[in-house]
């Protein structure tokens, strides 16, 4: 039997959880704003331009770009329901982020890829996003370094 | 300075925070569906029955349960925009589960209370919803007591 947390410690650790993922979804959809984009947006631009890899650096998905992602594929990785995710790439899509289309090797399904201007798009917000990480993440054990206590 | 922590660690905390609050959520609007309830739905029973707190199991909040939380302090400690809250406190009204009214003592705003239904419904769906936490929290740090290994 694995051992049991008290239920004071889970609900105060499905608290935290709560509060750092408003906060950061919070900050990015008003730092993304005026890009056009949401938070959940920057996440399927990342997927689509490498997975999210933060040493990928924006490469390409495996397959060369043609044949890239089905919507259930991304859907997994972002945490997202199949029918809001089709919406929201549907919209990528309006503004010239994304392209869909039948993959010839695979007839199972429309797949996903970034078009040059998605590309461009996640490589110029990307620092944005890091750095809405950096100060909504590192709040709760970020410590002074040293010469702490002033 | 505060420290900065590195790019990759910041992501993959991030992917963490993601994935609990996806899981969790996810979980809970399984586990509550059956009772009309969702999982904000829940955060809103547990503010007005009492605040959360784990060791006050639904005593009533200050103010006898007559003038008890105005909107916007709901919606800061639930992490809903104050729109969305307006929303779900209408459908738990027209649930029977809340009431909205006008405080004498304080005229600038509509205070939200719990109906004894709905203080009989938190009670009701309070151990699932911490069956729920236990489930998909627990995963990343619990370990065996002694004798593991097995």
């Amino acid at each position: 039997m694995a051992a049991m947390k008290p239920e004071c410690e889970l609900v105060e650790e499905w608290r935290d959880v709560l509060a750092r993922h408003a906060r950061t979804v919070c900050e990015l959809d008003r730092e993304l704003h005026p890009f056009g984009l949401g938070a959940s947006d920057f996440e399927v631009l990342e997927v689509l331009a490498g997975g999210g890899d933060p040493g990928a650096g924006g490469e390409a998905p495996a397959g060369g770009g043609e044949c890239a992602y089905r919507v259930q594929e991304i859907a997994d990785r972002v945490h997202l329901s199949q029918s809001a995710l089709s919406r929201l790439v549907g919209r990528l899509e309006r503004d010239g982020l994304v392209t869909r289309g039948m993959c010839e090797s695979d007839r199972r399904g429309v797949r996903v890829v970034l078009t040059d201007a998605g590309r461009a798009k996640y490589a110029e917000v990307r620092p944005l996003q890091r750095g809405v990480l950096a100060r909504t993440l590192a709040g709760r054990d970020a410590l002074p370094q040293s010469g702490a206590a002033g």
